[in-house]
């Protein structure tokens, strides 16, 4: 299964690459500019300590969502229509994952406030705008990047998912606790987003209060 | 200290009075009728297997709001407005900790989806109506009355609030931290209440999918 991350240079992507690079998953590091989707994995093989990464691919985010078997959203809120328009006709009924979240930040605001979209969710706003042409599972968005990028640690944090598709919620799931340290919670219908997504800004918060880059929640009693 | 539970006779009102008194905190029972809120001191009587509960009284909302130095609303969402205006008068600068969750199901829909307020969450809604009457906590509405209500057993639950007056914040804190279990987890000003709140009707979706009743959350990595 080819992971296609579509905004693969920012530090959420990368930490999703490195992590999934790293259990010898096929990634497809993606960007608007292929050479930094180059730069990147570059930075990941010196990461991984390897001057090889078959398993590893720069492509255009364009390509990417043409290669990719799921699909993997990691941009600023500010950049996601533009990356959805740009993508959407490369994009073939896949598993489309939204790692999006509204922060307030992405508007010159504070990124520990959530910002109300029409949508309800970022995660709704992919999946209204690309209809057919994906399936969009919410995902991931409450994971710090901070956390995914120390690969030698356990990621302490459980990551929420939420769609329409039970089936794609499953393989979103599987795919997130190949991470070390990472406890899938399945969230049901794609609307719960609305929550799921506004935690950051609350973890963000937490991160500055007590001067860490790492908060994450575990869901308790499960 | 004398806390004084606002709707004391309810689910998550009776586990808070449970917690506390079991502990020998001083804890008055506040009902808008003196006979239901004597019947609750009743039943934890029983629950607590005890003839004799000295630290426990059982009051009008209005008696207990006068007589409390800490006062904390346990009431649904339908009912914190005509609660707070009939306890504004009783008041006089104390504590005022709102555990109040904006659920839809409040409003006739699903207790699993929240509604937005006016003036951003429920306890800022308090703090707009009380105003001078009271510093307002947001504290205690991720913690499910079930894990309160089983008192042999510790709350898996952080305890998050939001307040705009540190003292007060760290006062809640530290009165939260003595119920077995609970971490109490500072999360700044008021406004935060607007995603913490958000997060009980996830809980909820997550004891129904899971056929349980005390699903809870724990901030990692603090």
């Amino acid at each position: 299964m080819k992971i296609a991350i579509i905004g693969g240079t920012g530090d959420q992507g990368l930490g999703l690459a490195l992590r999934f690079a790293k259990i010898g998953e096929h990634v497809i590091v993606g960007s608007r500019d292929l050479k930094k989707a180059e730069s990147a994995v570059d930075l990941m093989k010196n990461l991984l300590d390897t001057n090889n990464l078959p398993n590893v691919t720069a492509m255009t985010n364009q390509d990417a969502a043409l290669e990719g078997d799921i699909i993997i959203l990691t941009v600023p809120l500010q950049a996601q229509m533009v990356t959805l328009k740009s993508i959407k006709d490369h994009l073939n009924g896949e598993i489309f994952v939204d790692a999006t979240s509204p922060l307030e930040g992405c508007l010159g605001g504070k990124a520990t406030r959530y910002v109300d979209l029409w949508e309800g969710s970022a995660a709704e706003r992919s999946a209204e705008f690309l209809k057919e042409k994906a399936i969009v599972v919410s995902a991931f968005c409450n994971i710090s990047a901070s956390s995914l990028t120390s690969i030698k640690e356990n990621v302490e944090c459980d990551c929420l998912v939420s769609g329409d598709n039970h089936d794609a919620n499953l393989t979103v799931m599987e795919l997130a606790e190949k991470i070390s340290g990472i406890k899938a919670v399945e969230c049901g219908a794609l609307e719960n987003a609305r929550i799921v997504e506004k935690l950051t800004p609350l973890l963000i918060n937490l991160n500055i209060r007590n001067k860490i880059k790492n908060a994450g929640i575990r869901i308790t009693n499960l």
